[in-house]
C-alpha cells in the first residue's frame, strides 16, 4: 500500500496524469448562460464535470490511481470510503482495468449512488454517516482484502487527477479572473491549485462551502484544520473534513472560502436546472449560490465554475416535499 | 397577414431562414452516450434543442417568421395559440426585434411556461385545454390586434425554420441512417422531411407519438388527417393535429412513425436524466421510448434523436407522485 501520508503532488504529475487518464474519460464542455451572467454581472462558464464518466470529476483522480498501479498491486484491487461519487469512480476505473473495488459507504447515501456503484462492479460494506464510523469500517475492509487504499481526496494521485479538470478549463476559455470549486474535503480545490499555480498563477482560486458544513471556511480563517464529525447538509458530497494534503493546497493557494445557506444552494441549483437545462448534484450549486451573494467580488469578471458532478436522486428532489 | 393556407417551403427557404436566424439562435451541442449506445445496440446521437434559447427547437420557425416581416407587418407585432414552447419561441423572438407578442394558451399549460411566455414579454390570454376552444378564442384576439399570425407548425416559414435544426445535424454527424423526432403537429418533423428530402435522401426519417395522442400514427396509417380535439399525456408539447402543410411532409417523406405508452415515456424521460444529466420534457423521451421498443428497427444503425424542448415544471416531476 501506497504511504499517502503528506505527499505533495507535483505539477509534472497532473501532466501525466493527464496521459494516463484520457482515454476513459471525457473531456467535459463549458457551458455559457446569458441569463446567468446578466444575473450575475459576471461571465460565467460552466465546466461541466456532470458530463463526466461517472458522472463525476472524481473519475479523474481514481482513473490516474488505478492505472498507476503496478499489475501486481492492481491484482489486489482497490478500496476505498466515500459519500459516493469516489465510489462510483473508483468503481468505473476498477472495472476498466478488470480489478475488484471493495467500497465503505454511508448507509444514508442516496440510493442512486449505491446502485450506480454496484452496476460498475464495486463491492460496498455499510457504515454509519459519520466520519469516524466510516474510517473504523473501512480498516476492517482494507485489513482483510489488502486491496490498495484510494483515499477519496488525501492522496496525491487523486489530487494529480483532479487537477486536470481546470487544465482542460484553462484550454477551453481564455482569460479567466477566476475559478470557484465547491470544497467538501478539497480534492478539486487541491487540484485546482495544483494546476492553476503553475499554468495561470494571476487566476483567483475561490472554493465554496455550506454554511452546515463550513470546516474549510473556519479552517481556512483559523489557519489550521478543523474537522467536524457529521455535518447536515443537502449538498452531500461536501460533508468531508479537509486532510493534510489538501489543508497544503487550501492554506496556499486559495483566494478566500465563501459560504451559502441550505435555502441558498436549493434555489441556485433550481435555478441551474431550469435556465441551463442540467442535472447535477446540490453540491455544485453552493458555487452559483456564493457567486450570487457575493456580487462586488465577481461582477465584471470571467469566472470558470466547476460543475462537480450529476449523480442525483431523482426520486428526492430537495425542492420537492 | 400571411396566407398560409397550403404552402409548401422550399430547400431554399429552409436556407435563408438559417441565414436569417443564426445571430439569435443556438447551433446545439450533440450529445452521444455509451450507457443508451449498449442498451439500444444503436448508436444514438442526440441533438439538444433543450439547450436552444428559449429552451426548445421552436425559436427557429419563430424567428424566422418574425425576422422575416417587413417594418409595417411588424409594428403590428406577432400572435399565436401554442401549448407552451411555440409561444416561449415567438415571445424570445418578438422581444428580439422588439415587436409586441399575443399569446393564446391553455390554462393548464405548465406554470413555468407562462412565467417564461411573460418572461420574454409576451401578453397571454387563456382558453380551455382543446383545439376548439383555442381556435375560438385566438380568433377573438387576432381579430382585436391585426398582428400578424405565426402558426405553431402549420406556417411555412415555421416548417423552413425548423429544417435548420437537421441541416445542422448533418454537419455535425457523419453518416447517418436515420433521424426520428417526436410528433405533435409536425412542425419538427416536417423541418426534418424539408431538409433531408433533398440534403440526404438516404436517411430514414421516423417519428414518435404518444399511444394517448397517437392522431398522427392513426392518420399515417389511414392515408388522411385524423384530429382528436383534447388528448391526454403527460407529452404536453405532442397534443396538437397535423394540418394541411405537416400532412404534405409525413405522408410523402416519413419511413414509420411509432408510439409509446405514458409508462414508457415517462421511463424513458427519468432516465435519459439520471444517466445524461440533461433536463428534458417528456416529449423529447418519445423518440427513446419508442428505440427501445423497437429494436430490430434501429440496431446497428446510426441515429439521430432530436431532443426538442426542456422547459419542465420542475415542481411536478412525472415520476414523483
Amino acid at each position: 500500500m501506497k504511504d499517502t501520508g503528506t505527499d505533495i503532488p507535483t505539477y509534472d504529475d497532473m501532466l501525466a496524469a493527464h496521459e494516463r487518464i484520457k482515454p476513459y474519460i471525457h473531456r467535459t464542455p463549458v457551458l455559457t448562460s446569458s441569463y446567468f451572467n446578466e444575473l450575475t454581472g459576471a461571465e460565467l462558464f460552466f465546466k461541466c464535470e456532470n458530463f463526466q464518466k461517472a458522472g463525476a470529476f472524481k473519475v479523474r483522480g481514481a482513473t490516474n490511481a488505478v492505472f498507476g498501479l503496478s499489475d501486481e498491486m492492481a491484482a489486489k484491487g482497490v478500496a476505498t470510503h466515500s459519500s459516493g461519487n469516489h465510489a462510483l469512480s473508483l468503481s468505473y476505473a476498477a472495472g476498466r482495468r478488470g480489478i475488484p473495488c471493495h467500497v465503505v459507504m454511508p448507509r444514508t447515501a442516496p440510493q442512486a449512488k449505491k446502485d450506480a456503484v454496484q452496476g460498475y462492479g464495486g463491492q460496498i460494506t455499510e457504515c454509519e454517516p459519520s466520519t469516524s464510523s466510516r474510517e473504523e469500517v473501512f480498516a476492517r475492509v482494507h485489513a482483510e482484502t489488502g486491496a490498495d487504499f484510494v483515499h477519496p481526496y488525501n492522496d496525491p494521485r487523486v489530487i494529480a487527477g483532479q487537477g486536470t479538470c481546470s487544465r482542460e478549463l484553462m484550454e477551453q476559455v481564455d482569460g479567466l479572473d477566476a475559478v470557484i470549486a465547491p470544497i467538501g474535503g478539497g480534492g478539486m480545490v487541491s487540484g485546482t491549485c495544483l494546476t492553476l499555480s503553475t499554468l495561470a498563477p494571476g487566476v483567483k482560486i475561490y472554493a465554496a462551502e455550506p454554511e452546515q458544513a463550513d470546516d474549510a471556511y473556519r479552517s481556512f480563517k483559523a489557519g489550521h484544520i478543523i474537522a467536524d464529525d457529521a455535518p447536515v447538509t443537502v449538498a452531500d458530497g461536501l460533508k468531508v473534513p479537509l486532510k493534510e494534503n489538501t489543508w497544503h493546497f487550501v492554506s496556499n493557494f486559495v483566494t478566500d472560502i465563501f459560504t451559502a445557506s441550505e435555502d441558498e444552494i436549493v434555489e441556485a441549483m433550481k435555478l441551474t436546472w431550469k435556465r441551463m437545462k442540467i442535472v447535477m448534484e446540490a453540491s455544485c450549486a453552493v458555487p452559483l449560490a456564493t457567486i450570487l451573494k457575493n456580487p462586488e467580488t465577481f461582477r465584471g469578471k470571467r469566472v470558470g465554475v466547476i460543475i462537480t458532478g450529476g449523480n442525483v436522486d431523482l426520486d428526492t428532489l430537495p425542492w420537492i416535499k
